[in-house]
């Protein structure tokens, strides 16, 4: 199945991944992951809820975690260029018929709640509070570093029809994984802001969230935030890297949170804005795709993920990596 | 003067900043220059020509070195979204009565030619040969390992006047300079592609290029390049740096070429690609604008510039900076 | 088994390691490897035989490639003090009943060759000729940037008996793994240079050559060295790593010369001038002794080693390591 | 006057500098500066001292700050190898007939008290209280991540006499600058530990400590200080850098304290345990000698030290550098 055609006028106009609310077990230990650990910044906190940002945005939140009984992922949240982008979306959602609702969030103008056609919660904003720079208040940063929200990254069970429907949202693929056997697509990274990807897809059991990710300045960071982890209790939140991506070509590492939600820590992928970018192809069966350096993902990886709240997501067709770590 | 109101819709759309050519007076003090030193790739080159690109740029030329009897800037390129941008570009610039005119170069689909009112030789293209990969060719990576051309900067003889008109151009100013004495602005750093500059303004004796930058992975790469430069007969061509600037927050090198042409080589400002993104003001008397640390600028990177291809420079009528190292 | 009391005072002054000699089958190949890719400096070369030293290196060559039949390792070459040094070792050496002979070696001064208790080959020599600073060369650091030689590791049939003798030698124990069911020593890091080790002893069948190791600059050169062999066909020769060892705390990667010769890229570790620096004691079931990140080593690693020239290694009588990635 | 042979059997041996006493007019601001933005770490603190160690030693002191009305720097202390070598420099002091006391010091050994020829007050121990290690601590690691003390600098009046004093104290140089004209030191760099130096000379009105220098992991260490200096209110306290010394090839950086006293933050000089390392030569007119990219020192660099308590400066008989920034 080839990929689609890039649709570059889309029905209207997301400039990029911008938040998404975690449930979890016990908030405390989420704080000291997220906060005191990984460095992001508390901008609202309440008995039940943390906001938080990274050191370069002035959105009030890229995450939200809340008290809950269940560990879960919640909407996916997406910024639009205008507010009439949102008249558009809600239009172009019903005409789908998938559900939507208007919502109110804390800090965020109106808010478009609908889902994708597998069931992943979506929901879309044009304006949110603004806050001061920090990206200067050096004595601020500490942990990794982060600097900001890029990516989402979730199992499907179906990525061609992932890929065919946020195409048509204006999601351009910058790089695929096929299985040359059967010609159908097991990965693909699609972006609307101008890097490797907003959000990508992965075969497997779902709809669920695989990992949310974070941007930091450089592998340094990474390498300081593993010598942190392990000597802090964390050790055993180490999943996957350092390494180098094939795909993306981005340093990377991977990390679980006290529930169990995987982070992705990430740099230095490539620009992608130009709208006659080439996708890359990668074969299924080629570790250095997941790995440059050859190391092959564990297990988890490949079969662990938060699932979304509301959505029961169900397997694939197609059959497992035929690469994973022993 | 307030800055303009960011224009959301241009009349056309400017994916980026794309190449420029240089007019060289020694092709082979260049070429040691450009690609033995700084690591840029040939992708092409005859008697008096050399096409350059970066390393993650699929493009087929960021830099065109053409020799000449005289050292000087040409035209500054953009790439445009679509061919019909194209058309809107030519239909922009003559209600403006700027001058237009297609033109043919090599690697590149129909060109627009034009100038910017200040007499800037501006073209824009939409489609240019795109060349394989070779950001995951290590072997080939030297010098500053440059990944991407990032901006021009250019002196004005009229800040105010040039963010108008490429405000018109769609391009959003991220930070400014402002001389708090008559209001007026004194620099100006905007974008189209997602990062703190595709174009910048500095008041001077212009129009002239202040400099064009290139994009490296990290401050590592930097500290290589002047260790490198310094001790293979380069050590004259350092101008400035290393440095963070106050304004983008980057990483920053200023260096010459053989002919003077200033280069910057640059890594880690921050996305901009928020419609709502409120730039950020800087006072003309703060010396940490220019370099957070403390340190002022040689008076040489105040003054010396390229003058562009047939177009005289005319002073500006603001004072010089006030802070100029001695 | 307790540690021996350092011995302050040694028979005679050994300054550090210092060479070794690799006799590998395809010196093409070889040279491809210690050339080319790690970045090693050639300083002589004849149809059989490649002389190697390090961009900060003065001394002649600190490996010595040698055209052979089979891969095996030679002399652990070390250097001494002053001419004096030598004759004290000579008849150190001799008490111990262990073989002596005075040889001939290219650019060493009279060289003193041993063995020590358990069959290693050593030689001993005062001066090496010396070479012009390259250090400051910057054009010519590349591949990994080796600045110099900084440890070999040999696998031991009996660890508590190679402390003890290279103790008598002066090597001060900096860090050591026990054994806690059995009290014996499982390996131990010994230095006389200020390092945390110039020879490291680890159980196994022995004694064989575990690795020789390179200092260099920071963790970014080794990750620039992954990216470099991951794209010029030695992804295989990639073994474990990169990481942090507990153990010396250094940042590591371990990787395959084209006869499975293993070499060490390392960096960081830390200053052991104090006569009175206190080893540290790890546990050996404890994973983060390996790395502190938590992944086990491969068996590989463990497992295997390059054989010294005229010693047949034997089993150790302590069993393997509890901690071995599957 | 050429170097003085280096002297390979001093009369006792001297293991490595060790700490320095600073006096300091107001304590307060001194801790904000050495362990809230530098990143050392507190061993013990009364009302009017301060104990202070980076994070690899092990010794419980290197920096002691003292209450006082004035700023002047005290004691340079340096370890010996063992309480015999103590009374061995007792001996040799007494019979250049320099002042000798035995004076109690907290948390060392017994500690002999003297002065070098031109009155630089010195100070001797063998063992100081050992402490725990922190270096795998890493949640401790802040600032600029300082990992041990790594060298004095002292303006001398007279270089020539300096360095063949500490020649016969053991030290070794590694490099110098001569005065072409007069064949005088200018300056020179000897080291007991085995790296380019523990103490060092430069011409000027002296004796004063010009800085003590501490040893970080890479560069990139260095320009998170100078962040985190520009945007905390110490702008003005950075003097001199970031760059690369020629002399050493470290990459370097100078700060002065709330009083005055400079700080260098200093990593990757090269190893120097070699007897017969040639030292290298620089001439006083070449300004990469100082900056290998080029710049020159400020003013200040070359004026402004710390006196030393009890000791009146006097000025040298050469003339003052010929490459000072204007």
């Amino acid at each position: 199945m080839p990929l689609p055609t890039p649709n570059l006028y889309p029905a209207f106009n997301i400039v990029r991944l911008s938040h998404v609310e975690l449930a979890v077990t016990d908030l405390a230990k989420s704080r000291a992951f997220y906060v005191d650990t990984l460095g992001l910044q508390v901008t609202d906190e309440t008995a039940d809820t943390i906001y938080l940002r990274a050191m370069e945005e002035r959105g009030h939140h890229c995450i939200v975690l809340k008290q809950s009984d269940r560990a879960e992922a919640r909407d996916l949240g997406f910024k639009v260029f205008s507010e009439d982008d949102l008249d558009r979306a809600e239009h172009f959602f019903k005409a789908k018929e998938l559900p939507v609702e208007w919502v109110e969030r804390p800090y965020q103008s109106r808010t478009l709640r609908t889902r994708d056609p597998h069931g992943i919660p979506l929901e879309f904003y044009s304006r949110m509070d603004r806050l001061a720079p920090i990206h200067q208040k050096y004595a601020l940063y500490k942990g990794v570093k982060p600097l900001r929200i890029d990516h989402f990254n979730c199992f499907s069970p179906d990525v061609d029809q992932s890929v065919a429907f946020y195409n048509e949202l204006g999601f351009r693929v910058t790089e695929f994984t096929e299985d040359a056997e059967t010609g159908r697509l097991w990965a693909a990274w699609t972006h609307r802001k101008g890097g490797v990807h907003d959000i990508a897809f992965t075969n497997g059991l779902g709809p669920r969230l695989h990992h949310v990710a974070f941007w930091v300045p450089t592998p340094l960071n990474i390498i300081d935030l593993l010598d942190l982890m392990a000597t802090t209790g964390y050790v055993g939140n180490i999943e996957r890297g350092p390494g180098r991506h094939g795909i993306s070509n981005a340093f990377f590492l991977y990390i679980r949170d006290p529930d169990g939600h995987r982070i992705e820590i990430y740099c230095s992928d490539y620009q992608t804005v130009d709208p006659d970018l080439e996708p890359i192809k990668w074969d299924l069966k080629d570790p250095q795709r997941q790995t440059l350096w050859g190391a092959p993902a564990p297990r988890s990886w490949f079969e662990e993920g938060s699932t979304f709240a509301g959505t029961e997501p169900r397997p694939s067709a197609l059959a497992a990596s035929p690469i994973i770590a022993p």
